[in-house]
């Protein structure tokens, strides 16, 4: 895994960070930050989630370096800090695609 | 995040695969598989970890489609089901090695 080497301490971080991704009310907003920046308000506007959910989870995608955030006026803008967690969410997607096709040919409902 | 239709039981899905990801000795398990096919006793002695933690912890790898395993005699031989995982592993670990560079340049420790 990379050139770090995997010490118990460094296996709890990277744990860590699987664990933050194990949320889909975190998924659904790094889906909707996946169109470019966003403020809290249109956050909420395209997930349907309260406001106290959604900046509940914003911190803690913020605190595992999932988001940056910058402070316009009175608005607080997020955004992916890079392109890899949609990587990540990417690669857990086709698992569960192929696995989804595996499934409906063991159960032959493929045509 | 790729061609399936992100409803609420997806994410929660896909939230349920990072999850498994997030507990340290399943990433340990992985790591010992990156190698190649192992039997149970053999991961047991590349991880230092007791038999019945090494027993449920790949029993949860297993349904999760991570791992694949076949019988032969008297042993299970368990290897990777494919190196998307590893790929996710690698990801993960790129972005712990890189926020640990940006955390050492803020604190001035880098020459």
């Amino acid at each position: 895994m990379g050139k770090i080497r995997m010490t118990p301490a460094v296996l709890e971080q990277i744990a860590d960070r699987f664990k933050v991704l194990g949320d889909p009310t975190r998924l659904r907003l790094l889906q909707a930050l996946r169109g470019g920046e966003a403020t809290v308000s249109e956050l909420i506007e395209a997930t349907g989630l309260g406001q106290a959910n959604v900046s509940k989870h914003l911190q803690v995608l913020h605190g595992s370096g999932y988001t940056s955030r910058r402070k316009e006026g009175l608005f607080t803008w997020y955004r992916l800090s890079d392109v890899d967690v949609l990587q990540l969410c990417d690669l857990m997607c086709g698992r569960l695609e192929r696995d989804h096709l595996a499934q409906q040919r063991l159960l032959g409902r493929e045509r």
